[in-house]
């Protein structure tokens, strides 16, 4: 079709405001709703509005106010919006309806049962990085691809996808190993263990890490508490060079932008699928530049994989994906059945790290054993040790103090060491009865520490004293919460109240 | 668990200042961040927070502010919260942390594939119609009941939870006839002709519509455009017994808010699900007190229902869910290529309705024999005519003029009737070559509509000159876009060029 139209106004234009509204990822742009943007594109509550300034250009959601907050003229931008653009107050911006989503049917086609091509998946995964999916269409993606509903081929194109939208690093050395666990077990922060030991053998171990997405800490939140781990890719590569390892935060690389997208709502559902799981796991791997990872799936009835089946169905998945992108993987199935050490929450994670690498009098041994386990296949794998022999090397390290020396030079190199405080607020939960520790629920023991503000206050969290199989007496602390405000140590402790089961009392 | 907590410190207090902020439905609540309950409650940006107010509660999201927008002792609320809780200028309110939600397991299990006990359905419509469900959970849920992912009994279940939790009409007459079309048709205006037809034959059709969802008009924004539509219950109830029948938005009478509130989500999402949809539909029927409901389900490659099989399967579904609730329901499977009539948005579409009534020369035949054929079926249904003779009667009642006559005085008992004017800005798209139509884009003839303004401007829309088999010359206005702003005239060409078969033109 041709058109005969005999209009062709330009973009309209508005002046800048900052009302500092944070509405964290979301971009948002406020109008006056009687205003001539509003008027002459017919923009309401909810439009979708292209915004351009500085050279740049970005999609945000309209929110329109009425009277007083801001003029006919002016126009305001919430802070995620405001940073993106590079914006100054009183500088004159561009509006106009944006192109309609060009993914729009391929996602249609996903949330309706149906596959996507690899090409199709790469235009979903470009205009999530570029920001034109709000809110509602990231959850309808992130559900459509729940539980199994991403087939391998699916899969592959999302991991390479991922990648491909991202940056990558690369690294001299031949071999670079990585280690990655897969969810859903407090305090199972093997990481900072499993890398000092890993370049204390003299092998290169670029770690990334992420926050906590829907658990109470990330190894970068834990890490954070001890050293600094928002570190540029050329301060990565400073400290990879010298200690050979590193624990960073991935988040700042844009490694994989539109997994750091993703997550964003992820979180707040509390879910995620195999797929994008998969994906998102090995496309921060291959982006790192890893050749040989070592992956930890701790499997119990609350843990994220519940049998052995699921389990094994990931690492079925996990290998078939690896494989395609020629990375060389091992795969540890784990107990999954209650918290690795004692602490859950950034700090009281961190103290249990510190006591296993110092080898200290009473330091959580389950924790201790898990990491020279991780370690010591990743050094069989990447022929550091004779197959088998791994183990033994990486006990050898950690318990000669090879890996404290390395991990502290590693904090060194990544900005200084420093020590956590203790959280302000502290209460024990008890047990109601005497008996035998029978059953721990790992989800509602993390929701608590959630609650009570972990991750986002990193001394917030629970310190747990009631491993399986432990004997209590009633009134006996199964648990203490420790918390920064009254109003969540309250809350945490109201829902351990309510759930009585979290931690269960036999015969 | 029993918890040992020294503190028990009441809910925080903040004074409200109205910042005029409307985010449409989304209840968002604003706080400076250094406030002294976003300390001692821990609460983030994005944070769930429940806020209290004249014995009214809701739950909102936290968008925090630094300086200048709001005070330490200050909070403000988007204006569906605002309006949600009576909220008035320096109101003291009270904000905590919400409940956890109660459905948070059941719409995980939905979304990983597994079924819903009834039970469980009920505590995820409540809660969303508590409002306890934020954008993301609400975009999840529909996402995760998409397609066919909703089985008998949970589409049951669904349907009775919607009709529970909203206002349920009776009436006196011991049959009340109702009509529903099934989506995605351009122009598709029965109702405005059957109800007229049906209380015309002296039976009683208290006939609630929607606005549009995914398309350029509803019926009630049609109708909208000639007398007023926002009834009251009492007044649906004046005028049905005065008339016998009405054409009244049903949003405003909690018929069944679930699903008002799921629309908005399915609004920008674009899609909805086989069971969410027959939920949708016969909640309201039944919830409206109808006993006797004829269905129009237009099927074609653009059409809502691209396949017979498509439509057959959607028709054994709604009489299966019919059955249980002891609706008498007839389903019409009708042709869906091509729009019906000649105007696709509010005011367009009410001058096609208008000219059938009038039996106005060059009125659109299509139009008059479908709404006569469902008017009949209708009769035949209900016992007022003999089984095979409803089609002649309501053809008579249409021909006569009663059926206009009754249009006018319902119209007057709604409160009067007015007339739409005509957009401001139009233009055609015209043939590219000679030729006779042989294919048309329902969906994307629709989207025109919609990037011309329709339905939010009840002028705007698109004039549709040429269906199917029509001769055209190179350069022959196909249709012409009506629109109320220049910006919005300008997207709507762009589109029709980008899109160059939407009219197909063949041999």
């Amino acid at each position: 079709m041709e058109t005969h139209s005999g209009f062709s106004n330009g973009p309209e234009r508005l002046s800048l405001r900052r009302l500092g509204i944070d509405t964290y990822r979301e971009f948002v742009v406020y109008m006056h709703r009687e205003c001539e943007v509003c008027r002459s594109e017919g923009f309401a509550v909810r439009s979708r509005v292209a915004v351009r300034l500085n050279g740049r250009s970005i999609v945000a959601t309209l929110n329109t106010v009425s009277d007083g907050l801001l003029g006919l003229h002016e126009a305001s931008l919430s802070e995620a919006a405001w940073i993106a653009l590079g914006a100054e107050e009183g500088q004159k911006v561009e509006f106009s309806h944006p192109q309609p989503l060009a993914s729009d049917s391929y996602l249609r086609k996903k949330v309706y049962g149906g596959g996507l091509e690899a090409g199709e998946i790469e235009q979903i995964v470009r205009e999530i990085t570029g920001g034109l999916y709000d809110d509602i269409h990231l959850a309808a993606f992130v559900t459509a691809c729940a539980g199994d509903r991403l087939d391998l081929a699916e899969t592959v194109a999302l991991t390479a996808a991922m990648v491909k939208v991202g940056e990558s690093l690369k690294w001299t050395a031949p071999k670079v190993a990585d280690k990655h666990c897969i969810g859903g077990l407090p305090g199972n922060r093997t990481s900072m263990i499993v890398v000092p030991i890993i370049a204390a053998a003299g092998l290169v171990i670029p770690k990334t890490s992420s926050r906590a997405i829907t658990s109470p800490a990330g190894t970068a939140d834990t890490m954070e508490t001890l050293t600094r781990v928002d570190l540029s890719i050329e301060d990565m590569r400073r400290v990879v060079e010298r200690e050979g390892g590193c624990i960073a935060w991935g988040g700042a690389m844009q490694l994989s932008p539109a997994d750091d997208i993703l997550i964003g709502v992820e979180r707040p559902l509390d879910f995620d699928s195999e797929g994008q799981l998969v994906a998102s796991v090995l496309s921060k791997k291959i982006a790192a530049g890893s050749s040989h990872v070592v992956i930890d799936i701790p499997v119990g009835p609350t843990a994220k994989l519940r049998t052995m089946e699921a389990a094994s169905r990931l690492e079925v998945r996990l290998r078939q994906v690896a494989q395609a992108f020629g990375l060389q993987i091992r795969i540890l199935q784990t107990d999954g059945t209650q918290p690795v050490g004692r602490g859950i929450g950034p700090a009281l994670e961190a103290r249990d790290v510190l006591a296993v690498l110092q080898n200290a009098a009473g330091s959580p041994d389950d924790l201790a054993q898990r990491a020279v386990e991780l370690a010591g296949r990743l050094l069989d794998l990447m022929g550091a040790s004779n197959e088998g022999q791994g183990v033994s090397v990486a006990q050898g390290l950690l318990a000669s103090g090879a890996a404290w020396a390395k991990f502290q030079r590693i904090c060194d190199a990544q900005g200084g060491m420093r020590t956590p405080g203790t959280a302000a607020y502290r209460a024990d939960v008890v047990a109601k009865r005497k008996g035998r520790v029978v059953h721990i629920d790992n989800r509602q023991l993390a929701k608590i520490a959630k609650l009570a503000g972990a991750p986002h206050d990193p001394l917030a969290g629970v310190d747990f004293q009631a491993p399986l199989g432990t004997p209590v007496e009633k009134g006996q602390p199964l648990c203490t919460v420790h918390a920064q405000t009254p109003g969540e140590l309250d809350y945490a402790l109201a829902y351990a109240q309510a759930h009585g089961d979290i931690v269960g009392i036999g015969e």
